[in-house]
């Protein structure tokens, strides 16, 4: 692979002259005809039941076309779970709930109207603690959860609040921690936080009276948004198209299915219009997937080498009023749950506990943060019981080649060690520079969290002179993925990037991408474009070798011709091939050539419902966060000196991008580390707007430095793995460390946001 | 092939309900963003050098952005010789010829603002007769005919107006006169005639600042509207998106590339802007393609028996000021020029010959209602000589299986003989009915004029539900085509028309297809459907019997399940074989499933430049037509009683739209039978307009009678070639035939308008 032209370099984004100018089209860019704009009557209390809606004064104000409630519209959605209502029907589960959708002919008119709806409310003693809702007497938020229909690898508790329970057993966990020298046992809690991407929710939806139905959606996913609403509508695949675009940033937030569903029953009751809903910053905050709250408590037991003998971890996640993806954001925090070690004994149990706070969901991680800050926190805490280094305690119990992870999955091309060390390295570990100074290092990893049967597609056409098109249903959200994509077809095809075109999907359009999320696109989607990039280059081969009859194994190409090895003259353009009545084997190959390819994993297994034993990765992606901090024992404020991290990405296809991946997730983490929270008060989220809610901005982002380790992945395309969430998981912890490192103390929580710190100093005088 | 289905039923449109509903999108429908409009200046002389352009007061009418002429912008187009500006650079050669174009906000600013131009010209003599035209002395309208590009099977004369000289020579035609007991010797002339689609001619482009162009037209064949503008304007093709849509009417006046060309270059003026032509009823009559003038001589020798011993055919066409398609229309009439019948010993030379009038063109029969004209009319005129019955003498030296064509090309499942009887016995031929009513017959052959590597390529993708997607390159311009692709796709594939979705074409998205012209397109892109069907179904059987673990050949398929034969309860769903990570051979077939297929002829020969002979047929469809008519002897006015239609289809897809093909082609025959014919004075049309020009409407339309004719075709879709454009070939030769048989007054030209029949009449008095 020493030879390879365009995987592995700094290509240009093949989006950044359209960015850049200001050409590029976000989903609002392409909604097109007469338009009417759609505001939600909104739930004023956290749980009741509705004894009434009046909408009578909304229908009546001025531009209102329509006003819905759930009584007329009960469809139900979800993606594992179906527990959800597009409109509350009988009651509310969280502040904020819709439970009425109003169609006007401005945004302005349909917000007044939605005030103007009278919902009268029998208000229910709401539970905003998984933790108090798991327990016997806590108030029922899902009454009918014994009803919903579920996908059987969740298991929901009917007559409880929790919507899942994922079981781990491997080995013998009271046998590891009767080999255990000590053991270390600490509380953990995870706050909720929001995305904020910069690009707020959006969809729009229009009814052609012939029946189709076409969704615009800034959704993370087309091919999903296509199923739940397939299912939830009951309508045929192909009367739905759903048009993805430009997406400015999704982070998890943009998984599944949003606010799709409240455009769309007003959009069939007036065929012809674009009916559209865009999200201010506020309904974002509130009205959104959060990521979950979690309440952990984590126990090992460690000899005195520093073996970890045994690990038990229990989870409780704030899965607020509905799950989506929260039970599977549980089941892989379960099955991922030693982290970047191998321990022989394990046994974790995770709860996806409803509440009456807003939906929990993916964020950046999809639960590895959240899981991971006890793991990282905790191998600290082993290390000063010890009075071992951090690093070391790490590289003993970290997984290696043919290591088994806590499913007994045995993991392969593992660089854990060396993304430790090289962090390690960078911020000259073991060298204390000054009081209030400190360093700390955490471990991370994630595969995937994806069913065994998600499948990727790949349509590639060369066109009549030799430039290409790629279809694919992946989405571009700022990540990179379509450099990269068009980066695996080029080097594959040998034809340039500038040469290739590569689209946004429509579903109408483009071939099925099972979602967008995860990290998993470059290896997914990434293999099958390599798979019809290789199928169109052995059609070109096969149809050249007959046009100029030498045989196949004879002949190379070059990006513009293909010739023979033998003799160079004997040779003919991608034109000549294309247009050539020469057949390639069989009747159906000729002509201008489309190049297919497609993906499952082949590794993966079903886990045990018990043990929780099996194969759930597709791939496990390591790395580590280097971090040096300066506390201001006054103030509390944590100032960042050094930041670092190294992934390894297998096989980073654009350098430059994976480079902007690990800077872009590491920002992020420091960001949760530092400063985000949502805060709660009854379910109502009172920082929802970016005056209260703080994230880290360009004058509170200190220089990274980023590693990019390269053990190959041996399924992956080239070589790569997907690292888009991985930076996030290491950085909270990383800093925690430091500021431990530097003052002695200890947090079991984050962010470490100065009042936080100075308590914490305080108490500890 | 008898448990069929869905192929040979008259499935519903697929697109009626849209069309119905007023909900179908043409293009118009589909320009998004701010727009500008365009306006042409057009040329004032039929031929004349340009002396000075003077835009200034243009420049300064209110509203307009831009004003270019040909000095800026001298690309040049052509499909077959490349002898066109889009603006005039240095001369102009028929009146009206784009000379400058205007963009300004509003449509009414362009208009306003072009009649402000100021072009000086210096008058040249021109010329409006071919015959004129292809004499020494003629003013030389292409000057540089030498320079151009040409593809080499066309054979134009420089320092000539000759564009192109097909010759065909077949046997010896010498000696088949000597053989002759009679010669019969006409001249026969075709005047031009317009289109008249209901909607006009529209385009407009987009530059997106990153270099991407996209078009919007009302082209027939959006890839080839790419491929001439990808050399006119040196891009690659995958920088170029052209997006079709359903289109008003084609009729082969929207084939090739037209006003694109006026609207890029001021696009890329004014990136993010949709720049847009939209050409009124006056400027579509005059601007674009007419169909050609013919002028022939036809020689025939014929034996006592009725058999034709040789023919001698001299054609000359008004290839108006360019040729476009019209170089290739003369030889697709040479080529085809014994008409329906074998006729042993052949000689043509047809010649496409510039003059100043518009720009001839391709019109539905692609020269064949043209050149049939002559032939049909001498069947009837050698009939007549020997006393021997019209039917007879058709049947006598009609093609049956195994015939040569004039090109020496075996024809097989020749329905011709059925045809001719078909409509002979429903006019009740030999029955005479009174003094003023007469009866005609007409027999009528084409084959499709395209090369011999023109391909046709398809995308079937399936839906996880077992819905799917039909993607190609074929546009809808009314004749149904959309819906038999989609009966193609489902009598293979077992899924239910209902259950299929089928796009418009955009070439960034659609697979390649040559053109939609010709007659050509249930024959090619339904063969590349049927194959990319076939491939589909191998790979759900092929997984399925992974995932059953039986035998492929054990396998059925009902369009919703798989099941064995041996044992139904062994099934999968669709779904289940989506989702299966079971795969099929080879890694890169698995989930969702893509198939595809592509068609090129296997056929077709090229022709000897100096006989013509060859195979240039993909396949032939035979036909003929039936009239009764009565004539009004004191008006001239013809009255139609009886019109018949017989098609040999090989199989009808859908019958019910094979009929309405046949009605529809028979009434825009009758309608320029009876009233089409372009009026010019000296490259002025006088009626370009539909007071002016009159076409057959509702209310002198009479009952039309069809009958398809099943002769399978080997080589296509279940048998079936196309019929779009036959139907109308022999309308007119039937009329006059059936107006001789009233009256015994010959016609050499058509339309037999009232005061043209009224002539003849009074003449032979």
């Amino acid at each position: 692979m020493s030879d390879m032209k365009y995987v592995g370099t700094d290509v240009l984004r093949v989006d950044a002259l359209e960015k850049v100018t200001g050409a590029a089209q976000y989903i609002e860019d392409r909604f097109i005809g007469p338009m009417l704009h759609v505001k939600m009557k909104k739930s004023t209390v956290a749980h009741g039941k509705i004894k009434s809606i009046d909408t009578s004064k909304a229908l009546q104000y001025p531009g209102v076309k329509a006003v819905l409630t759930g009584k007329e519209y009960p469809n139900k959605i979800g993606l594992y779970l179906i527990d959800r209502n597009f409109l509350a029907v009988d009651k509310v589960r969280f502040w904020g709930e819709p439970v009425a959708i109003v169609a006007a002919v401005t945004e302005e008119a349909a917000a007044e109207a939605a005030e103007l709806i009278e919902v009268e409310y029998e208000e229910l003693p709401g539970v905003f603690d998984p933790r108090e809702a798991m327990k016997p007497d806590a108030p029922l938020i899902h009454e009918d959860l014994g009803s919903y229909k579920v996908v059987p690898i969740f298991y929901p508790k009917p007559g409880t609040n929790i919507a899942n329970h994922f079981k781990l057993r491997k080995g013998d966990v009271e046998k590891g921690f009767a080999e255990a020298d000590f053991i270390v046992e600490r509380d953990y809690k995870v706050p909720q936080m929001q995305h904020v991407s910069i690009e707020t929710h959006k969809a729009a939806a229009h009814w052609s009276p012939d029946g189709k139905l076409t969704v615009w959606s800034t959704a993370q996913s087309p091919n999903v948004v296509r199923q739940l609403l397939s299912e939830s509508l009951d309508m045929p695949m192909h009367k739905i198209r759903v048009i993805s675009s430009y997406i400015g940033g999704g982070f998890g937030g943009k998984a599944g299915a949003s606010l799709e569903g409240l455009v769309i029953p007003l959009a069939q009751k007036f065929p012809g219009h674009v009916v559209r809903i865009v999200f201010n910053r506020e309904e974002d905050m509130q009205g959104t997937f959060t990521r979950q709250a979690l309440y952990a408590h984590l126990k090992t037991g460690v000899r005195k080498d520093g073996r970890i003998t045994a690990l038990e971890y229990e989870m409780i996640w704030d899965g607020g009023a509905y799950t989506e993806y929260g039970v599977n954001i549980v089941r892989a925090a379960g099955y991922s749950s030693s982290g970047a070690y191998e321990i022989p004994n394990v046994k974790t149990d995770s709860y996806c506990v409803y509440t009456n706070n807003s939906i929990g969901g993916p964020v950046r991680g999809f639960g590895m943060c959240e899981m991971q800050w006890g793991i990282e926190r905790q191998m600290d805490e082993i290390a000063k019981e010890l009075n071992m280094d951090p690093l070391e305690i790490r590289l003993i119990n970290g997984m290696k080649e043919g290591s088994k992870t806590a499913t007994g999955q045995e993991v392969h091309n593992v660089g854990f060690d060396k993304c430790l060390k090289a962090v390690a390295d960078k911020i000259g570990w073991g060298k204390k520079e000054g009081k209030y100074r400190g360093k700390g290092i955490a471990g991370l990893v994630k595969c995937p969290a994806q069913p065994s049967n998600a499948s990727s597609s790949a349509i590639i056409r060369i066109n009549e002179d030799g430039t290409a098109h790629i279809l694919v249903g992946a989405t571009e959200m700022g990540q990179g993925m379509l450099t990269a994509i068009t980066q695996i077809a080029a080097e594959t095809l040998h034809i340039p990037v500038e040469k290739i075109d590569i689209k946004i999907p429509d579903t109408d359009f483009t071939p099925y991408e099972w979602q967008t999320v995860g990290s998993r696109v470059t290896y997914t989607c990434g293999t099958s474009v390599k798979r019809a990039a290789e199928d169109a280059l052995g059609q070109i081969y096969c149809i050249a070798a007959n046009l100029l009859e030498v045989p196949e194994e004879e002949l190379t190409f070059d990006g513009k011709k293909i010739y023979s090895t033998k003799d160079p003259n004997v040779k003919a353009t991608i034109r000549e091939i294309a247009d050539s009545c020469k057949k390639c084997t069989g009747e159906g190959i000729a002509g201008p050539i489309i190049g297919r390819g497609s993906f499952v994993p082949s590794n993966m297994t079903n886990l045990d419902p018990e043990t929780g034993q099996g194969n759930p990765g597709m791939f496990y992606c390591f790395g580590a966060t280097g971090v040096e901090v300066e506390v201001d024992p006054e103030t509390g404020v944590v100032t960042i000196l050094q930041l670092v991290s190294a992934i390894d990405a297998g096989k980073a296809i654009n350098p430059r991008l994976a480079h902007a991946q690990l800077r872009g997730g590491t920002v992020m983490g420091l960001s949760t580390a530092l400063y985000e929270e949502l805060r709660f008060d009854k379910g109502v989220i009172l920082n929802r707007n970016f005056t209260d809610y703080k994230i880290c901005s360009i004058d509170n982002t200190p220089h990274i430095d980023s590693f990019i380790i390269e053990t190959p992945e041996e399924g992956g395309p080239f070589g790569a793995r997907g690292i888009g969430e991985q930076p996030m998981i290491g950085v909270a912890p990383a800093v925690a460390n430091a500021v431990n490192d530097a003052l002695g103390v200890d947090f079991n929580t984050f962010p470490l946001t100065p009042e936080r710190v100075w308590r914490v100093i305080n108490e500890k005088k």
